[in-house]
């Protein structure tokens, strides 16, 4: 269950404005759903969550299973998309320091998503010789960094278990038919799973991109879909009864008027890639022609030690969305204390999570009076239900969103430029001609 | 040893621009050394790296060295300032995954940081049966965050132990001579440090807050403070030769360009604190007044497949510096592979980290060509020495920066608006007439 309150908006847009967005929402909102606008080879995440391979999701926890059973580790290579989801859950629903856990399921390590000499055999060395096995995410298999990860793991699995028990540890989540990956795959007969044609990487944390790695590390992938079904059928609503059309007509709203950056904000510190996760999705999906938020994000209380100056006091053209969990897990109760000297008494026999609360809503009445608009986000608690809902939330937002600022949320043509230049500096075949002009530029 | 290069910048921003800022600059920085300048009662980071308390920095060793012997576990206390410089320098000259090595130091859990139940009661789990030392770091003892967890803690510990063994397991970093934590150090006769009046939470990395953590997670805090000594020798010049009026000039030329966001970013995946760090240097330091460059961080190549659309080409109100690592340690060579399904072929041979340099230098010049000004900070390596420097050069960049920008760079009136409402709401005596004034705008 999710609800969304725009009330701390309305100091800094006019409530009309709103109301007059209704016809903007209706068509980016109808779009989408008939499929006619920009982008729209990309909407398969759009019916997911009803609409999910049922065959494969059985297959997803009969490998997550298998894992549990032989591996005490789970190498998960991808990054993006292939990436942020699966460690955003993880973090969220069972800990951000998972790996520390005393448990009955593998540590999880996430590779292939950078380039460091370091951070990889430091890997390497954390697995030392305990059982593991691997999920190598990319569509097309040739992705620079999870490709080279992907070679340095299947080495060592390789070199660990003879070749059938190397195969049978080897989990690829790639193109359905194609690619280096996919053949790959089929040759060695690795079980495989689908990140479908039709749901870019941003768009892919229910699919088996997220769902595997998310389930060898415990979490409920039913409930988990059942709450982003509960969540397609709530938000199918056009009106501004929908939390989706409130969130993006004043995300919007904001952002012509001058609020040009979005702070995440949460106060539990699980939600730290949440907010990663996040970033991706609208950075990739709205940074595009010379527009769009610029979305960042912050933990509180912590960062209201850090970047609470700025946001109370710096420059007035940003604006918060907080996530609000109603029923906080866990309880701290504070206690008394004989001598008192630090003066915290009148706490005694209340809940941390209650301090907490109190910190949610002293900090959003300072922010608003300080000139930040606040959009709250409500979640009842945080577990699987909840993330499906929020994820489907966001999604669903991020799809209107685009629209209704007119570029198309599916596509992420900026992130060829870099690509490009560094093959040409690696001294890729086919690109000869761009690596003289690239060396001559940085001599 | 640290440079920093601007000549990506000169695309947007005329050279002659550049050095029309000298006269600025060498007010700012001369009015920094003469303490003539706002907030001079806060200027004793300036010259700690050589008149640091030689007696308070053996005894920060010695205590090191008992919390080694006597604990597997470090509990640090703190939030703000008082945390992220630690948590930075563990995971930059450590590692990320410092509590999953296998180590002669002692794991150490950050809290105090939040107000999450489950937080919280997650590290009291992971502690377990095995044994600990708290230090507890607050300058008045009563911030609610750490005063909190040091109430939980002090009484797990004493639970644990008789009461002598319990004191000599906690070591405070305070105020010099009163407050709480001070009365009751002296009281309870814990071995105490000092968080000198002349230096705020956000300048105090080198000082017992940032030392001692630092130093019983096995860093090298002699070679830290002599890196950061190289750094105030060699920074202390006047001219545009000196990388920190290169950095200072660079950013605020971009700034009344409309540059109003800066992204740190970094390509290896330890550096994710010290930008967490950074944040807190910047943000807190410039955001007031309505100004202030908005400080956000990026970790590559991660997310350039995520923020990397954005940055490429999203709103052109943005510039990055990113942090170079001219010798990143580590070494991972990428091997031929038979088949060459990956098409990576082309790489055997090479070394990650080679990848790396080429994924930072074409990531440059796609970003500049996107219209993203760039500033290059170079560092030679991953060090403590080179900790010293880095951390050096932005505080005193940071204090120049402040005065060039025309504010107070080492106050936090705004962190005061949220701390008053929380303490009205949760009944703090004291705040009764506020109270119900906030109660009133909630309903």
């Amino acid at each position: 269950m999710l609800r969304v309150d725009i009330n701390n908006i309305f100091p800094f847009v006019e409530e009309t404005a709103l109301k007059s967005m209704h016809d903007e929402l209706d068509r980016a909102h109808r779009s989408l759903e008939a499929g006619d606008g920009l982008g729209s080879d990309f909407l398969g995440w759009l019916r997911l969550p009803s609409q999910y391979d049922r065959e494969e999701f059985q297959r997803i926890k009969k490998s997550a299973e298998k894992i549990k059973s032989d591996s005490q580790v789970l190498v998960v290579i991808g990054i993006g998309g292939s990436y942020l989801g699966a460690r955003a859950a993880i973090e969220f629903l069972r800990s951000p320091n998972y790996n520390l856990l005393d448990k009955d399921t593998p540590d999880i390590f996430f590779v292939g998503n950078n380039l460091s000499s370091s951070a990889i055999s430091e890997i390497i060395d954390l697995i030392g010789n305990r059982d593991f096995s691997i999920n190598v995410i990319s569509k097309s298999g040739t992705t620079t960094e999870p490709a080279i990860a992907f070679r340095i793991f299947k080495k060592l699995i390789e070199e660990r278990y003879d070749a059938e028990e190397a195969r049978g540890r080897i989990y690829a989540t790639t193109d359905s038919s194609k690619g280096a990956l996919k053949n790959l795959a089929d040759t060695e007969g690795y079980e495989s799973f689908v990140i479908p044609d039709n749901i870019g990487g941003r768009y892919s944390v229910l699919t088996a991109v997220g769902l595997l790695p998310m389930a060898v590390a415990g979490i409920d992938i039913d409930a988990l879909m059942a709450g982003a079904q509960a969540a397609m059928e709530a938000f199918a609503q056009k009106s501004f009864e929908n939390p989706v059309w409130q969130y993006v007509a004043a995300r919007n709203l904001l952002y012509r008027n001058g609020k040009t950056i979005e702070i995440l904000a949460a106060y539990e510190p699980s939600f730290r890639f949440m907010a990663e996760w996040w970033k991706q999705l609208y950075g990739e999906s709205e940074g595009k022609d010379g527009k769009g938020i610029y979305p960042a994000s912050v933990d509180f209380t912590a960062d209201l030690h850090s970047m609470g100056q700025y946001i109370q006091e710096g420059m007035r053209n940003l604006f918060e969305t907080v996530i609000h969990i109603k029923n906080a897990p866990g309880s701290v109760v504070i206690e008394a204390d004989e001598d008192n000297i630090d003066g915290l008494n009148f706490l005694a026999g209340k809940d941390l999570n209650f301090v907490n609360e109190q910190a949610f809503r002293g900090t959003l009445l300072a922010h608003v009076d300080g000139g930040v608009p606040n959009i709250i986000i409500d979640l009842n608690t945080i577990d699987e239900e909840n993330f499906g809902w929020i994820v489907y939330f966001f999604e669903l937002a991020c799809g209107i969103s685009g629209y209704v600022l007119g570029v198309n949320p599916f596509n992420q043509p900026g992130v060829e430029a870099y690509k490009k230049n560094m093959f040409a500096l690696l001294g890729k075949p086919g690109f000869e001609e761009q690596r003289d002009i690239l060396m001559e530029r940085l001599k």
